[in-house]
């Protein structure tokens, strides 16, 4: 089955869960005959990926805010280039973890107050939006304590603990608001394989 | 001797001789007294130099211009607060070869007609412009063969040919019209000495 493309974010705190959901929603739409790419930000592109190590790795100050924002536009630029819009053009259905919403989360809200410079450099570098946005959300204590049994290399972001957590999650319901036509909320705090229900129908009366 | 800071950029189509003439500049202010930070763009900073190696190598079409344009101004703004601004803040002479002109000429006017977005970009992420911008000017034919000269992994904007050169110097003429109150066009034409000799005699005259 072909259809016509659509470009599909998944959102949220660290350890929410929008991980498993993008491949569990991925999965769902193959199994249904969709062409699916899944993939994910920062990264998503040989050159994003190298980006986004660069990024990720190493001390928590080593970049600061203005070139960690300018780092993850060309990372998107490289990914939207290379991966989202050849997908989107051959009719594929996009599923990425993280875009643009969490660079105005992480960069535009914890980090001072660079909204505006985020917003301008989305517009003049990139300007494209998802169709749809999925914001799984739950309680910033949950969620933290799910990220912090992993373990991987990249805890900068994980590092900022549950007050900035909480900030976070109020900034993310913030934007949901702020772009209703293309964001739904979706509560992640129930089991993965409930949520994943409430995702596909959710996709599913997009695509009807 | 400490004075007040001074920021000073060489520009110039590869193999005009500006990073030869930089180095002379540095001596002869080093040996006048000042203290002299000589630095380099794409780089000059342990994060910028970072940058630097992922855009310069590789394969020629490895990143879009919009994406090039992106990654050397996350290089330059952090050359910028790491390296440029707190000299300057000492009293420093910084010597940079090459800044924000370069990305004007290179990004804006070689690859597709992006000097808007340079520009917009430039005034949103950097917003400072050298005290004295030295031009070192010559002809494309003798330029080229002195590039070709040196071996080095980085030879993507070498390998664009002489036509492009051409180009170049028009437009790094254009700019230092357009900048005409910073820009100091030297012939770079004629024996380093005799280069060197006219560069130290406007740096002299900006500093009086």
């Amino acid at each position: 089955m072909t259809g016509t493309g659509l470009f599909i974010s998944f959102e949220g705190i660290d350890g929410s869960g929008k991980s498993t959901q993008a491949r569990l929603l991925a999965e769902a739409l193959q199994a249904a005959g969709h062409e699916v790419v899944l993939t994910r930000e920062p990264g998503g592109s040989a050159g994003a990926e190298e980006i986004r190590a660069l990024v990720l790795q190493g001390d928590p100050d080593r970049w600061s805010a203005e070139t960690e924002l300018l780092l993850f536009t060309a990372a998107r630029r490289d990914h939207l280039e290379r991966t989202i819009r050849p997908a989107i053009a051959a009719g594929k259905v996009v599923i990425c973890d993280r875009f643009a919403d969490s660079t105005r989360m992480y960069q535009g809200l914890s980090r001072g107050d660079l909204r505006g410079k985020v917003d301008t450099l989305h517009n003049l570098m990139i300007g494209q939006e998802p169709d749809l946005t999925l914001l799984i959300d739950m309680d910033p204590e949950k969620a933290l304590g799910r990220a912090k049994a992993r373990q991987t290399a990249e805890e900068r972001f994980e590092d900022f603990g549950l007050g900035l957590q909480q900030k976070m999650r109020a900034g993310f319901l913030a934007l949901a608001e702020e772009f209703a036509s293309r964001f739904r909320v979706i509560d992640g705090a129930r089991a993965p394989e409930d949520v994943a229900v409430d995702v596909l129908a959710t996709v599913q009366a997009h695509l009807a």
